[in-house]
């Protein structure tokens, strides 16, 4: 991609230089992430992206903040929360397809690198799914039924999925993720 | 430090200029990651340790294998296995340790770091530990008792464990990680 001329109405016109600049920069966090390479710089991610390294630090200020918003686009918005009108039946699918997630090695990559960048930004790889969680539990108790507190839904499910994924070299499958909500919810 | 001059018998002599190395190495990798620098590189943690980069890359190779032997040499060999006769108990005290082991800043710091390096090392941050809760285990079956099975064991404490320390902003605190324990093993 060739870079544009820079100007404040570029910048603010949408679909324009700014939305391309984003798009590219994007990509190239995604190629580089896939490769393995061993240092994920801004100079390295301007030059696949075909911007100015400036352009790079001005926008998004640090690889972890580049990072946040990178994840923050892969982690939001493309999940159906299950509703099947059973507590059990929305947790097994919502574990078996996070799963599934999580043994993709793109994803897998984008995760273990925003940890890397440090504390702070970890929290928008799984954000969404506390959300999602959250809202199965609700509905739920909307029902009249009770259910296992948060932190406790928390700790038997996102934890041993995220653990397994990030620490393990153990593929977490849908079948083990299904045996996490037997043990959260007994018969 | 001032690097000494290079020689086959140098290096091979035991506390000579090959301990010294890596002692200056490895404390320019835990004072990096406790500056929260943005970028850990080779050239960056050489002039720290005040040795040549070609050093550090001849000895370690890359950022991902020098942090992984910062971290066996961290994660390994100075933890005291609980043994109160009672499994429940070992398991308490085991789980508050981790949790006060992983509130530490720099520990998380490593922790992190080295699961942004990719793949196959994030293992070497929870091997030790995985190995003291299977000998838990095993020392419980010794005794003629019948214990979680290690997968188990596995999902219901270190997995929540590590995954509020690395994706959370939430301190896993002793108490909290006794009642993981307690929904490990109900009464």
């Amino acid at each position: 991609m060739r870079p544009a001329p820079s100007s404040p109405r570029a910048e603010s016109r949408p679909g324009g230089r700014s939305a391309r600049v984003r798009a590219a920069v994007h990509q190239a966090v995604r190629e580089l992430l896939s490769d393995e390479a061993d240092e994920l710089t801004i100079p390295v991610i301007a030059a696949r992206a075909g911007v100015h390294a400036t352009t790079v630090y001005r926008r998004w200020g640090s690889v972890g903040d580049l990072l946040a918003d990178v994840a923050t686009s892969r982690f939001s918005g493309d999940i159906v929360v299950p509703d099947t009108g059973s507590l059990r039946e929305d947790l097994e699918r919502f574990a078996s397809d996070l799963a599934r997630d999580l043994s993709d090695p793109d994803t897998l990559s984008l995760v273990r690198a925003i940890v890397g960048t440090g504390g702070e930004n970890a929290g928008v790889c799984r954000a969404e799914r506390q959300r999602q969680l959250e809202a199965m539990l609700e509905r739920e108790q909307a029902r009249g039924n009770e259910t296992p507190p948060v932190e406790r839904a928390t700790d038997a499910l996102l934890a041993p999925l995220y653990y397994r994924a990030v620490f393990t070299d153990q593929a977490p499958t849908p079948e083990w993720a299904r045996t996490l909500v037997s043990h959260l919810l007994p018969d």
